[in-house]
C-alpha cells in the first residue's frame, strides 16, 4: 500500500486518529487485498478501461469502447484466474472495482458470466453444459430473455409461449403481441466479432444465444408454467435467424454501453433439447417429465438466482456509495466557505455541523454495507449447501437489496448536492454513480414488490412465537424473535446510545412491526382476500417491518467484525461509525418507539438526535482516513472533486483545458450561417 | 379545451367526480389560459421546439439546436407581446410551458431576458438603459458572471477585481488566480449571430456583453465591497477581447444546450460609465459616491433580484413536478400487474395502496404547489411596491425555493421508479425532468445556506413575541405567531384531520419550533460565537422551522383558493388534495408534535396515517382528471408513457420502430473490424 499524495487534504489525514492502512487491511482483509490489487494492476494496463471521457460519445461509440473494454476485461480475468472460478470475496471485490470502472462494462460481463452461463448451469443439464462453458471462457456471448414489454417483476404475467409441436419434435417459440415481446435484452453482438475473431478463437458455434422463458404449452393445450429454453438468436452474421426480429431499446438514462434490445418471436422452431431440463422435460412424444418432484427443490433452484443477482447488486450499490462518498468528502475537506469573522480564514465546509450530518451517516454506512456484503457473499457463494438456508438468505437478500440500494440513492443524491455547482459537472463523476444506481432501483426484482418477500417470510414465523415454537432461521438472523414476549415488555432505559442500547431497541422494533404487522394483516383478513390484504398492510406496516429487520441485522453484522479486532483505535472508530449510522436509522423509525410504548417519558428523543451530532462532530477529523481506507483508487474514482490529492482546482483547471473545445470561439462558430439555411424557414 | 381522445385512459376518467375542464379553468383562471393557448399555438407552429430526440445529440448539435429555438422563442414573443412586458401570471405560464419543454431553452431565455437586461435595469441607471432593451428585444445577448470557481453561494468571497485607475479613468477588472475565474456564465454566442444577422436587424451594437460582479477598489487601494459593472465580453465576431480567456466548463449532469463557460479577466480594463451605479458611483478623480445613503434601499434592490429568480424557480420546479406526474400517474392507469387471483384479469397498477400512497401526496403538492406560484408571483411581480414586503417575501421564497424543489426532487424519483424498467428510458422523458431539476437544488443559493435565510427571518421576530409586541409581516405570513403564546397551549385534539385541525397543528409547530429554535440558539450562544451558533440550530431546529413555516403558508394559501369556488365538486377534491398533502407533512413531523407534548394519549398518529391512506384510496378515482387539469399538452410531455390516449404500448413500440438503427444487426457492426485494429494492441 503506497502513501497518499501531500496536500490540501494533509491536513484531515493527519488529524485521524488510527492508522488508515490498518483499517483498510481490517475491512478488506490482506488476501482479498492481494487480489484487488493485482486486478487494479492489471486493469492500469489498459488506459481504455480507464480514459476519462469529458464529453459522452454517441451511443454508437459508447457500444463499441464497451464492447472493447469488455474483450480486455475477459483477457484480465483469464490472465488472472487461469479458468478457476472466483472465490466468494474475490467475486466481490472484482464486481466493487468493475462496476464503479464503469457500469455497462460490469452489467455486460454479468450478463453473459453470471445470469447467462450461471442461468444455463443451474437450469439446465448435462446436454447444455459446453455452451455455458464457452460463454464462462467469453467465447461466446449469451443474453436472457425474462422481462416482457408488459411484465418484468411479475413472472406469472409473462406471456411467450414455447408449444411443443409433436410432428416437428421442436418448440415453437411465439410472441402473442408486442406487449409479450422480450424485452431490455443485453445483447453481445459485439464481443462475439471480437472476441471470436481477434482473439483467434475458433469461430464455431459462436452463435449468439439466450436463455427465453416462456410458457411450455403440451400438444394437449396444456400449459405447465414458465420454462427456460437455451435458444440461438443470432447466427454468425450477427442476423437475427428467420422467425425472430430484433430491435434496439433506444438510449437509457444510463448505462447506454449496453445495447439493450427487444426481441419478437414469429413461430419460431427451437429443439426439443433447448429446454433447460433440470426441473422438468418433455418425452420426444409430448409427455411432461417432472425431474424434479419436490416443488421446494425447484423453487430452491430459482432462489439461487435471485440471491446470486442481488448480492451482486448489493456490491455494486456500496461500490456506488463509497465512490461518491470519496468525491463528496475529499471536496468538503478542501473547499472553503464562509469565515467566522471579518479578517479570519473560511472554513472548510467539512467543518460545518450541517455537513457533517449530510455527509458522515452515510460514511457509516458505507463500512457498515462493505461488511454487510462479505457475509452475504460468503453466504451465497460458500460452503453451506444453499438449500438448507435458501428462504432466509433470500429473506435477507430481497430486502437488503431493496434497503440498501434506496439508501444508497439517497447517499449520491447528498453527495451530488454536498458538492454544489461542480458537482452537477459531468468531470464530477456523482451523475453517472446516480444514473448506474438509478437501474438497481427497478432491476433484479423491482424494489417496493421484492421486498415484500422479506416481510412475507418474517409474517410467516410469527405463528411459530405465539405457539411457542422455536422459529426456524438457520442464518439466525431472527433468533432473538424467539424471545419476543420478553423483548415487547422491555422499555427505552439507556442513558447512552451504545452498541447494545441501539441493537436492542432494533430487536424490540422488529418485534413489535412484526406482532402490528401480523396483527393488521390477520384483521383486514377477516373482511378481504388474501391479495387485499397482503396490499394493506404495506405501507406503514410491512415494508417499515422489513426496513428494521434488515437493518438490525447489519448492525449485528458489524458489531461481530468490530468484536474481530484487536486494534483499539480501530474498534473505537468503527464503533462511533456502528452508532451514527444505528442512531441516524432509529431516529427515522422514532414514532413507532413512541407509538409502541417504547419510549415513555424519557429523553431518547434528543438523546438520539444529539448522539447523532456529536458522533458526526467526533467524526470529522476521521473521514478523511476514513474514505481512504476504502476508496478505489484514482484511476476508478476519475473524478475532478475526489482525486486523493486532492487538488480540486488543478484538476477542475486540467479538466477545462484538456477540452478541445474549451477555449475562445466555439468550434462550430461558423457553422451557423449554414444551420440558417436550414432553420431560416422556422 | 378539446376533449381527451378515448383510450386506455378513458376508464378512470369517467370515474372521476368532477368535470376536469372546470377544473382546469379554476386552476389556470381564464385569462391565463387564453393567453397559454395562443402560446402553446405558436409553439406547435414550429416542430423544431418539440422534435422528439430519441437519441441525445452530441454537445455541439445540442447547442445549435438550442440557439435555434431561442430565436423562434423570441419571434413568438415578440408575436404574442408586441413589446410589452408579461403580467404576473403570463409570465408563470410562460416559464411553466418554456422549462417543461426543454430547460436549457429557458435558462438561456431567462438569463439574457430576466438575469441580464433585468439587473442592468435593476442596478444600472439612464446610461445603461438601452442595452437592457436591446436585450429585453433579443437583439443582444448577456450574461451574469457572478459565482467564481470557489465561491458561489457565498458572495462575500468573491475575489475578482475593478480597480479604478486615476489615469486612464477607467476600472480594470482582473482575476487573481483559477480559483477566482468567474464560473458557470451562459454565453449566448450564437443567438448573437442567429438573431442579428439571420433577421436583418442591424448587427451594429450587437457586442455580446455581461454583468460582472467584482469588488470595487478604489485607487486609494479601500475595497468598498461588491458592485456590478457592465462588461463588453467578445465582440462582433465571437473573439474575446484582449485580456479576456474564456473556456468550456464541459458536459453537464443535464442542461447541455446551455453553454456555460468559465471567464478569467486579465487586467482587463473597461470605462467608468460601465458601473452599474444605481448603488454607488465613482467620480472621474476616484470619489466613490453612495447614491443611495440607505444600506436598506441597497437591500431591498438585491433582494428583488434575489426574489425574482427564486420565484422562477418555483415555476420551473413546479412545472416538471406536473410534468413528471403526468407521466407516472397515467402510465399507473394503464399498466396492469398481478391479478388478485388465479383466472381474474390483472389490476391496474393504480389500484395499489403502496402505489398511491407513492404519487398522490405529489398530486396533491402538485396542486398545492401552483397555486402557490400565483401567489408569489402575483407579490414580487405585483402592484404593491416591493419594498414595503422584500424582507418577507425574501424569507417565503428563499425558504420554498429550498422545499419545493427537495420535494419535487424526491417526487420526480418517485415517478421515475413508479415506472418501473420503462422509466429508465430516455423515451420515459423523466430522466431529463430530474436533471433539469437537480440543477435548482444548488443554482440561484444552495439551497441548504439560503433556506438560512427563512430561519432567519423567523428568529428575528421572537423578541417581539417575547416582549409582547406585534410581529411585523405586512404579507401576514406569520400574523398567527402574535397568538404564539395561547397556540403553545393548544393540544391535539381532533378526531377527524380537517382542514382547520391541519392548519392549527401547522400553526402549533410554527410557534414551537420559533420557540425552540430561539432557545436553542440563545443558549449555544451563552458559550460559543454566533456564527458558530447559527450552524449548531440547523441540523434538527432551523431546518424544520423554516419547512414548517413554508409548508403552513402554502396550505394557508391553498385554503384561501378553495373558498373562492363555489362549485361543489370541486371544492370536494380540492379538500382532498389539501388534506392529503396536508397529513403527509405532517406524518412526518410527528416527532416534534409528540416530543413538543401537543399530541399527548391520542389517536393522532395513526388518524393522519389512516387519513393519509383514506384519501388515497378516494383519490384513485379522480387522479387521472386531476392530471388531465393541469398537464402540460402532449408536445410538451413528449413522453412514451405520458401521452393523454394512455396508448403506452403503441407509443413504446412507434418510439422503438421510428429509430433508425432499431433493427436487425446494428448499423456499426461492420465498423468493428476497423476498430480491430485501433485497440487490438491494448
Amino acid at each position: 500500500m503506497g502513501d497518499l499524495p501531500y496536500g490540501p487534504l494533509t491536513k484531515y489525514r493527519d488529524f485521524a486518529t488510527f492508522d488508515w492502512k490498518k483499517m483498510k487491511n481490517f475491512v478488506t482483509t490482506t488476501d482479498v487485498l492481494k487480489f484487488e490489487k493485482v486486478l487494479h494492476d492489471e486493469m492500469l494496463k489498459h488506459p481504455l478501461l480507464y480514459q476519462q471521457q469529458l464529453v459522452t460519445p454517441s451511443l454508437k461509440e459508447q457500444r463499441i469502447i464497451t464492447a472493447q473494454k469488455l474483450k480486455v476485461l475477459y483477457q484480465i480475468v483469464e490472465k488472472m484466474m487461469n479458468g478457476k472460478a472466483f472465490k466468494s470475496l474475490e467475486m466481490l471485490s472484482f464486481v466493487n472495482a468493475v462496476f464503479a470502472l464503469d457500469v455497462s462494462l460490469g452489467l455486460k460481463y454479468v450478463v453473459n458470466s453470471s445470469m447467462f452461463a450461471g442461468g444455463v448451469l443451474r437450469m439446465g443439464t448435462e446436454r447444455h453444459k459446453e455452451i455455458a462453458e464457452q460463454a464462462l471462457r467469453g467465447e461466446i456471448y449469451g443474453c436472457v430473455c425474462f422481462s416482457e414489454v408488459a411484465h418484468g417483476t411479475n413472472a406469472q404475467g409473462l406471456r411467450t409461449t414455447a408449444t411443443y409441436d409433436l410432428k416437428r419434435k421442436q418448440f415453437i417459440l411465439h410472441t402473442p403481441d408486442f406487449e409479450a415481446a422480450k424485452c431490455y435484452i443485453c445483447f453481445g453482438m459485439l464481443p462475439l466479432y471480437v472476441l471470436c475473431v481477434n482473439s483467434k478463437r475458433i469461430l464455431g458455434k459462436s452463435a449468439e444465444y439466450g436463455i427465453v422463458y416462456a410458457n411450455l404449452i403440451l400438444p394437449g393445450g396444456e400449459n405447465r408454467g414458465i420454462h427456460a429454453f437455451l435458444v440461438k438468436i443470432h447466427d454468425t452474421n450477427l442476423k437475427p435467424y428467420l422467425g425472430i426480429t430484433t430491435a434496439d431499446l433506444g438510449e437509457k438514462i444510463g448505462a447506454n454501453g449496453v445495447d439493450n434490445a427487444i426481441i419478437i418471436f414469429n413461430q419460431y422452431p427451437v429443439p426439443r433439447e433447448s429446454l433447460l431440463n433440470q426441473v422438468g422435460d418433455v418425452t420426444e412424444d409430448g409427455k411432461y417429465i417432472a425431474n424434479l418432484n419436490n416443488s421446494k427443490e425447484i423453487y430452491q433452484i430459482n432462489l439461487k438466482g435471485f440471491s446470486e443477482s442481488r448480492v451482486r447488486v448489493l456490491a455494486m450499490t456500496t461500490s456506488y456509495l463509497v465512490k461518491s462518498l470519496t468525491i463528496a468528502i475529499r471536496y468538503a475537506a478542501v473547499r472553503k466557505q464562509f469565515s467566522p469573522s471579518d479578517g479570519q480564514d473560511e472554513v472548510s465546509i467539512i467543518e460545518y455541523q450541517t455537513h457533517q450530518y449530510r455527509l458522515f451517516p452515510y460514511l457509516a454506512m458505507a463500512y457498515v454495507s462493505k461488511i454487510f456484503c462479505q457475509y452475504v457473499f460468503k453466504n451465497v457463494y460458500g460452503m453451506t449447501p444453499l438449500a438448507s438456508i435458501a428462504e432466509e438468505l433470500h429473506a435477507i437478500t430481497s430486502g437488503a437489496k431493496s434497503v440498501i440500494v434506496w439508501l444508497v440513492r439517497d447517499a449520491i443524491q447528498e453527495c451530488r448536492e454536498a458538492c454544489g455547482g461542480h458537482g452537477y459537472l459531468k468531470a464530477s463523476g456523482i451523475g453517472e454513480m446516480r444514473n448506474s444506481n438509478d437501474l438497481n432501483c427497478t432491476s433484479e426484482g423491482e424494489n417496493h414488490v421484492i421486498i415484500q418477500q422479506t416481510s412475507n417470510w418474517l409474517l410467516k414465523k410469527w405463528p411459530s412465537v405465539l405457539q411457542n415454537q422455536r422459529v426456524k432461521n438457520p442464518l439466525r438472523s431472527i433468533e432473538f424473535v424467539n424471545d419476543a414476549k420478553n423483548i415487547l415488555n422491555t422499555k427505552f432505559s439507556s442513558s447512552v446510545m451504545d452498541i447494545d442500547c441501539i441493537l436492542n431497541t432494533f430487536k424490540w422494533l422488529t418485534c413489535y412491526m412484526l406482532k402490528t404487522t401480523y396483527e393488521k394483516h390477520q384483521a383486514i383478513l377477516k373482511q378481504s382476500s388474501e391479495f387485499h390484504a397482503k396490499n394493506e398492510i404495506q405501507v406503514f406496516h410491512a415494508k417499515t417491518l422489513a426496513t428494521v429487520y434488515v437493518q438490525h441485522l447489519m448492525l449485528s453484522v458489524m458489531k461481530e467484525q468490530i468484536a474481530d479486532t484487536e486494534n483499539t483505535e480501530l474498534k473505537k472508530v468503527l464503533s462511533k461509525l456502528f452508532i451514527l449510522f444505528g442512531c441516524w436509522c432509529l431516529d427515522k423509525h422514532m414514532m413507532k418507539l413512541y407509538s409502541g410504548g417504547y419510549i415513555i417519558n424519557t429523553n431518547a428523543p434528543s438523546l438520539i438526535q444529539e448522539t447523532i451530532l456529536n458522533v458526526c462532530g467526533e467524526l470529522k477529523n476521521e473521514a478523511v482516513a476514513l474514505i481512504d481506507a476504502i476508496a478505489h483508487p484514482d484511476f476508478i474514482v476519475n473524478s475532478i472533486l475526489g482525486h486523493s490529492d486532492g487538488e480540486v482546482y488543478k484538476h477542475l483547471e486540467a479538466a477545462v483545458f484538456q477540452n478541445p473545445h474549451a477555449f475562445g470561439r466555439p468550434s462550430w462558430w461558423t457553422e451557423i450561417l449554414e444551420h440558417q439555411n436550414v432553420f431560416s424557414k422556422l
